[in-house]
């Protein structure tokens, strides 16, 4: 059974439950994916933390994670960026695999014959401090761009304001960034915030094939690893 | 704690929760309303189940109940009118208040001041043969209408289209047997069935308006039910 460690934010976690419903190979419900789900909004902000401004999200985190386990979970999943600078903390703590959205992400770049391939992050100013993305990205051989102070002020304002459900005014200030980047010579741009593809899901279908959407890339790492084990009978 | 006993179908599972995270009064992630959610797939078909066609999906039920309530729920939705038929049973078994979905919709419809008020039906066969609706219909003072048994199998194919994620082939089913109820002189048709609204919801406006959404008024009773309880600060 998949336990999902969610509600970071909340419709970022049900963006990814829609995404991994509907990308399942289903003709009825039976054929779908067991899942037990916490949506665990009192998790304290993740940006806040690391920029030492905040209390500290781990004990709700571990909480949720050791609650998942209890109910049966066999592996975890968390659609929030931000909340895999401790992954390492919760991994050490459960022998449940944790799936890593930043590895899904990568696994899922484009494979491309030409080095320098350069990729734009859209994510919090926690995930970009973290360097959760960066490492992973130049071990891939990509090389990592990133939105300037001014611009990243006003990417955290446009993923607030999906937090508040406010979805359009969002969308305009996170084009807006994404247009810079691209202008900027990225080959490819990561959402690396699951609330900036709700934002971006209105954008036209030019810039979608510059888009990498890390929720996506979770989805389908979540699908594989499931279609293993249903292979093997762990199910 | 919410808990929500989903999974029939998944899809009609994630609708519920979008509903209901869209509707929940919240600025930021922490203003959700923390919850439980498991996807129960394995859980045997409802209506083959009351028509005697098919095992007994109690068990999971019951199973994925008790799970719910050991994660701490403290009260619980199932997002699947069908299911509802073991209702009493399941309630017997937890002092964890389950909602009744066919209650929240009968509490959602408009009052009149005129009476026979004729209200249609689109449900699932096992829906109807187990009379979810149709003694509180009556008790509210409304007329029930339902489908001949052709246009019911019909129905039944576009739920399952649903289910399969064919969601424009089961719209053009579901809209003929919505304008077959209207012309019949429904004055309102209710989706008691939680995947209709996905099939339905890309029908006009003007259908809208006649149209009562069983997801919909879960969605309420739940939110009704928490913040109450945040009143009483029982979370």
């Amino acid at each position: 059974m998949l336990g999902v460690l969610g509600g970071m934010g909340a419709l970022a976690t049900v963006d990814f439950l829609g995404k991994l419903v509907r990308s399942t190979p289903a003709m009825c419900d039976q054929d779908h994916i067991p899942m037990i789900v916490r949506f665990a909004p009192s998790i304290p902000d993740r940006t806040a933390a690391i920029l030492e401004k905040g209390p500290d999200p781990l004990p709700g985190l571990r909480e949720a994670a050791v609650s998942l386990e209890k109910a049966g979970a066999t592996s975890i999943a968390i659609p929030c960026n931000t909340a895999h600078f401790w992954h390492p903390a919760l991994q050490a703590q459960t022998s449940v695999p944790i799936l890593h959205i930043a590895d899904a992400v990568v696994d899922a770049l484009p494979q491309h014959c030409f080095r320098n391939v350069r990729i734009g992050l859209l994510a919090t100013s926690g995930t970009l401090s973290a360097g959760i993305y960066q490492e992973r990205l130049a071990r891939g051989g990509f090389v990592c761009r990133l939105p300037n102070e001014k611009r990243q002020t006003e990417i955290m304002r446009a993923i607030r304001f999906v937090k508040a459900g406010q979805l359009a005014a969002s969308a305009v200030i996170m084009q807006e960034q994404l247009e810079d980047l691209l202008e900027g010579g990225c080959h490819y741009v990561v959402m690396a915030c699951t609330e900036i593809p709700l934002a971006l899901t209105s954008c036209g279908a030019d810039y979608k094939r510059f888009l990498i959407d890390s929720t996506e890339a979770l989805v389908g790492a979540c699908l594989k690893l499931h279609l293993s084990r249903t292979a093997q009978q762990v199910y």
